[in-house]
């Protein structure tokens, strides 16, 4: 037995088509649903809707199982039958993880859930505490990032379905690693859409870089938010995923009262309660708004954390001299300092970049709600040729990078393979299944690599091409040679430090003591009795140091530390710890 | 000598034509900005910008005067002559202010500010402390409601141009009225308007009833929100107005981490801590959002007040049985006392007009951050044929209804004409000096109109004839006549009464006690020492009261007052006083 159950607030006529029967549905009801009983229907059946007098059938836009991809029926999928064993588990908190961002398709060979589960021991003998997953919802073709995705509560088929993600995320928990899962709730995938046939899914009030605005304060809204909202508790009761990372928050447009991340926060908090134990949930936004991450007792959203582009920018214009676009407004060690400090660089100053001012300054906030890194998915993947950090600056500098994300106050993320300074780079690849849809997208990449003067179009891989998603693939076998395990043995004494340093874990910004050298290019950062130095500079760098410190760790066998003085060779980061003077009250 | 600045940041070329005379202007600096100074200029000199090659001369977004109207040059206008004589003005604060809203150009027969003037005393000895006047922004043609605004710092010539303005609001001030004026920040009139000719006043990424939305967060936004809180600013220092109402907020789209209401908000601050006086704003919001009135300090925007249009449509379904459109979602005496106890009806339950959720509790807010009517330029003038409530439901209920508005915590405001029960209607009105616009303007009404029943299109005024604007000029003539003459002494008691009573000034919404009684029709309302009673009802109605009161004011001779109770005859309404338990502590 099985309740079909649809929103067509708009519909005349409504008729479930289960394997070939046709079967006409009540309604709508007050708020446009249609529904029907059917005795017969057992999970696996193949399902869709037809809509008044057109002959298609539809995949439900609700649909846990799109077996023949986004333009095929559905099929019903019954979330009782999976055999979990992580009964007891509870899970790190967020506000002390090490976050690891990958990607199914490109973290194996393979490019399954079931393959991924093999690198988990990888994962955990780093120090990692929360894997985050790009999105997972079917989406057209075989191969993508993942933010096409259409069919948003269905698993994709190529990493393994509904039952692979199961599998992984109670692997997962049995190696004591919560599972961050990205969502899109901004827009749906260019092809396979096939949202707008049941209701008013978007607005034309609202544009964004893919067309009409998600609609969450216009006419039908209710049903929309519920569709988001219902989305993710399903990820979090029935996947049993720890917490979701909300794509590029900046593009919903949403004037209601309450705003829909707050409507979300709190739905995911009373989820929380019942399962009893802590959800959470991560915004990607590029607003610089305090707000998004304060509790929604004091006006906020009730965000978990935000991702914080600037750190990045702040740091990597330092790195390697890069124009065009959002570098413009960065290149100065002050910047660096400041996201270190005070977390946004852009707090309320004119951007050239927006040709705006931009943001406004966190205000007490702790660093916790802040992730901040030097590489992930959009960093790597949105340059031209994909290239990772090590490719464009060398081991050196990637150590030096990774040295200053893990020591930071804000809670660290890692890409897939920056551990290891992989030689793979991370391309982009979509597989839309659209001629015409390829083409737009590749010419809209060419134009937008030439806004940050990269002009060798040629150069540019075609994301369509099989290729290019084959190249993305992390190469496992390269992880304990030369560059690569000396890359991973750093990653994991950082690690290592960070995880025994209650000063490192203090996210209390006021006890952040930052101090710039612009011209020598070296800075330091004093996080209670931790001293992290930062030199940049092609010259050995003498640093007055306050007091007595040891050597905690170093990039560079070179850096040496006296009595009120440390040495740090060009190109070097190190750690320094007040000995004796850290203990745990 | 004159310095010319003029925002184009897209512009190749700006020219000033000063006179008969083309002179090429310095720029753009870093944001955008053109200047030049003109040791020749005097104040009166005609003038206008050309663009590039384009050899029209278009207006001064920022002109201080259009004396040829929107389309002609602008002239140059020096604030500093006027012979201010307000110096030690104060002015009431707006948490004990009655408001009374009017239009110039109809307010009396020669429909000026110099005209107006001369019934500033009958507002004075009725007990008004606050006018507010609808936009006085230069807009095309001879007549208007004012809201097609399109040279937003020049005072229509219509009334009687910049000095008019500033010897009205003298006088006012004199007489000891705060002035409020009305300004529209969320579109430019759909004629005259040449700011796009200069830069992006306007983004397309967010649409309004009007068109493209006013660019407060996308590229350029920086000055675009400048020239608006400039605009405000003028108002306040160079008219000395009290107060701005800020027309339909809801109609704004920014989700920068400053909203434009938030800056406005504090720079408005700062000029008063510069006057030294308290200056206010007003926000016209249908978001049922307290986040409009809360302070900036607790995650608010910080506006003083807002309108509130839920005790109108609460009130008005009560008395008069009409549906369609947002009436749809009233007629219940529980809403009433709903929007009496808590402001907003919609405070996040479903409105099937907007067929979607609504709005969010204030929780805690004080009613003085709310403005209530049971007339307002709207709910008169946007009926098919500008009735004004009396002429509906007859002076009985026009008076109880008056009496509900002049008794509820919230902030009372009357629509001119309301207090004598004026004869004349408010019609729509509009001068567009374009049959194209003018015809499109006139068939949405109709079709707007139609959505709530009202199908006589023959029966609707044009809105282009002048007669229609003579129409809905105030007879002043009949304000000592029969029933208009016992509107006005009504009028006069409830506000002497409101005026002395520290119950009937007490915004603390806790204080207020509200008994429903649906099938009856009556509602109670206990405001501390004040007992409200409104009879809807055909019968006559005993109410028993809690302890022993005395009859303040009643709307028929047949109200009756005895131990423990009170008797309401049929549509009538009256307030008793526990009498000598309210003193002044």
């Amino acid at each position: 037995m099985h309740e079909f159950a649809v929103w067509a607030p708009k519909a005349k006529r409504m008729t479930l088509k289960l394997g070939e029967q046709l079967l006409p549905m009540e309604g709508p009801n007050d708020h446009g649903w249609w529904c029907t009983v059917c005795m017969e229907a057992r999970c696996g059946d193949d399902y869709a809707y037809l809509i008044d007098d057109d002959p298609t059938p539809y995949p439900d836009p609700r649909s846990l199982w799109q077996p023949y991809g986004v333009h095929g029926v559905s099929r019903l999928y019954d979330h009782r039958l999976f055999p979990w064993t992580d009964q007891r588990w509870q899970g790190p908190p967020l506000f002390g993880a090490v976050l690891y961002e990958l990607h199914i398709g490109t973290f194996t060979k393979e490019g399954t859930f079931d393959s991924a589960i093999e690198k988990l021991d990888h994962l955990v003998e780093l120090g990692i505490t929360h894997v985050e997953i790009m999105p997972v919802a079917e989406s057209p073709g075989n191969h993508g990032w993942g933010y096409d995705g259409v069919a948003l509560s269905a698993v994709t088929n190529k990493y393994g379905g509904p039952d692979g993600l199961k599998r992984f995320v109670d692997a997962c928990h049995n190696k004591g690693l919560a599972v961050i899962l990205d969502v899109v709730y901004n827009h749906f995938g260019p092809t396979g859409n096939y949202t707008h046939k049941f209701g008013p899914y978007l607005t034309e009030k609202h544009k964004t870089p893919w067309g009409d605005g998600v609609n969450f304060e216009d006419t039908g809204s209710d049903e929309v938010r519920r569709f988001f909202c219902d989305n993710a508790i399903m990820w979090l009761l029935e996947y049993h995923i720890d917490g979701l990372r909300l794509d590029a928050v900046h593009e919903l447009t949403d004037r209601s009262a309450i705003h829909f991340m707050e409507q979300l926060s709190a739905e995911v908090e009373t989820v929380g309660a019942m399962l009893g134990r802590k959800l959470v949930l991560i915004a990607e936004s590029d607003l610089n708004d305090p707000k998004v991450v304060r509790p929604r007792e004091a006006g906020g959203y009730g965000m978990d954390a935000q991702w914080s582009d600037d750190f990045h920018h702040a740091l990597f214009t330092l790195l390697h001299s890069e124009s065009g676009g959002y570098y413009d407004d960065f290149g100065s060690f002050s910047y660096l300092g400041k996201a270190l400090k005070e977390m946004f660089v852009f707090d309320g100053n004119y951007s050239i970049y927006r040709a705006r001012s931009h943001g406004r300054p966190i205000d007490g906030l702790s660093a916790h709600h802040f992730i901040g890194f030097i590489q992930n998915h959009d960093q790597v993947g949105n340059r031209a040729t994909g290239e990772r950090l090590e490719h464009i600056v060398g081991l050196d500098a990637a150590k030096v990078a990774l040295g200053m994300v893990l020591t930071a106050p804000f809670i660290p993320m890692l890409f897939m393979g920056e551990e290891f300074a992989a030689s793979t780079p991370f391309l982009y690849f979509a597989d839309h299944e659209d001629e015409q849809m390829a083409k737009l997208v590749f010419e809209g990449r060419k134009n937008e690599f030439s806004a940050f003067g990269f002009n060798e179009a040629e150069q540019i891989p075609d994301p369509e091409k099989p290729e290019t998603f084959e190249a993305s693939k992390l190469n496992w076998d390269e992880v304990h040679e030369g560059r690569h395990a000396e890359m991973l043995d750093w990653t994991k004494k950082l690690l290592h430090l960070r995880r025994h340093s209650l000063s490192l874990n203090d996210g209390d910004l006021s006890h952040v003591l930052i101090d710039c050298h612009e011209e020598e290019r070296w800075l330091t950062m004093q996080r209670g009795k931790m001293l992290v130095v930062l030199n940049l500079g092609e010259k050995l760098t003498r640093v007055k140091t306050p007091g007595q410190y040891v050597l905690a760790l170093a990039s560079k066998p070179e850096v040496a530390v006296a009595p009120g003085e440390v040495g740090m060779p060009p190109m070097s980061f190190a750690v320094f710890s007040a000995e004796g003077r850290e203990r745990v009250s």
